[in-house]
């Protein structure tokens, strides 16, 4: 699949962003000193977190209200290595979407804001009794009204 | 992107595939005891490793010949969970390419037998000053001949 | 801490071991291509779960019963590196003890059976309330008696 | 082992000290929502590699100088749990030797301040033929130098 992993939809509120810091580790680099390619999902993880925290989509604000929302597809295209200790940020930006799931796209570039490794995942929401959702659950539905009003960005 | 991750060729000798055993192991769930979406990667390498080295072209096979074979793209899809301690087969299932590249696909199955994650993996071959291959490398032309010609499978 | 981890005590029934073999991932390897040190927690709980459900005393047969036994205290004791995709065994030791406690031990070994690595773990039970318990559950008290008649080994 | 893990030696120049932070990630609890014991290792590596790199005794330092400093034992001790998504330290404190060694000790506390884990790891230093050193390297010898001076802190 090539970018844009997620086509823009006219008249959608511009996606969301948020940037995280993170250096490579020790236990992270392959016997060629390169970040192992099974690492990045975690790499993701960190700003996919940091954004849904931040905008009240968590783990915990679904899991609370008995909603999950597992990861059904993820996707890695790998450009440049990373390498011990080196630093890098993730940038996760979550498109629009009026479903009961969340597109998140990643961008990771190292300290010569070059991209290394950009890729997407796609979670379903799942409601108590694990069925998927349909629409949103409130909370999102809410989260969505402000993200189109232009009251979070 | 949907399946097939590797569309059928006309006349291209049939994937080679190759199936390991796993069990889940404690470290590897999340609280709600179901496999971390980002354990994947692992699981695959596992069936890749094992494949490659049957056939004689993997890590060590190109690195003690200056090539490497990077991962450029992966991708997963989730239908089901795993959980622990429950025990699972990884099927890697490498496609043939003329390239030198190695497009793998594989299929996790539960117990039952019941398909519960599917992936694919694309490696190019880098030379010894890390420039991607045009063709393969010797040894790998020597393998795809005897696959093209039936002697391994 | 100086071998033995776990000083014979008279009276005391032989200790139970069980052995599993695992293989060098790729991924646990650090740039000198040796086994990082952090991952060998990893390959002692495999012997430990093996061992602990053999004997019906694992985190399920616990879980089940509404009592954990985490651990309290673990040591490792480096003395060769493992290397990329290099075969080990791992031994795992129980100590006998009447506390609620499991004592073990573990013996890592290369192809050549040198000891490569060696080390323990304490694990103390808790109960319902999430107490130490002073005395082990019924299950595991019965696991004892058969253990100190003979019965298993 | 009890603490001191590193009993403090009469006219030795008093312990270096630095914390790091960090927080617990979805990828690193248990089924119970604590975190796996497995994952301190890199948790204690943290706060080393900032301490070690600060100082210029770091692992790349000495792999320039051909010179390795593998762990050559490991202790944790479990006082408390950590949960998702849980923010805390972890103090890294080096103790005073004069042997071609590193004596670490690790402190983790959570955000009340509580100790939760404690532990330490044993580096010795290798020469370029992997021969244990009996006496540190130049580079390191310098360091303790300065150390003792009160030059460092």
């Amino acid at each position: 699949m090539s970018r844009p992993y997620f086509p823009a939809q006219e008249g959608a509120p511009s996606p969301l962003r948020f940037t995280v810091e993170r250096q490579v580790r020790f236990e992270e680099v392959d016997p060629l000193n390169i970040v192992w390619h099974g690492r990045y999902p975690s790499f993701f993880e960190d700003a996919r977190v940091a954004l849904s925290e931040k905008f009240g989509i968590g783990y915990l604000d679904c899991y609370e209200r008995g909603i999950l929302a597992p990861i059904k597809k993820m996707h890695v295209d790998y450009f440049r290595p990373l390498s011990f200790p080196e630093r890098f940020t993730i940038e996760g930006i979550l498109h629009w979407s009026e479903a009961a799931r969340l597109n998140f796209e990643f961008i990771i570039r190292n300290k010569a804001h070059e991209v290394t490794t950009t890729g997407y995942t796609v979670q379903m929401m799942l409601d108590t009794e694990q069925n998927i959702m349909l629409i949103p659950p409130p909370f999102v539905r809410d989260f969505l009204d402000r993200w189109q009003k232009g009251e979070i960005r």
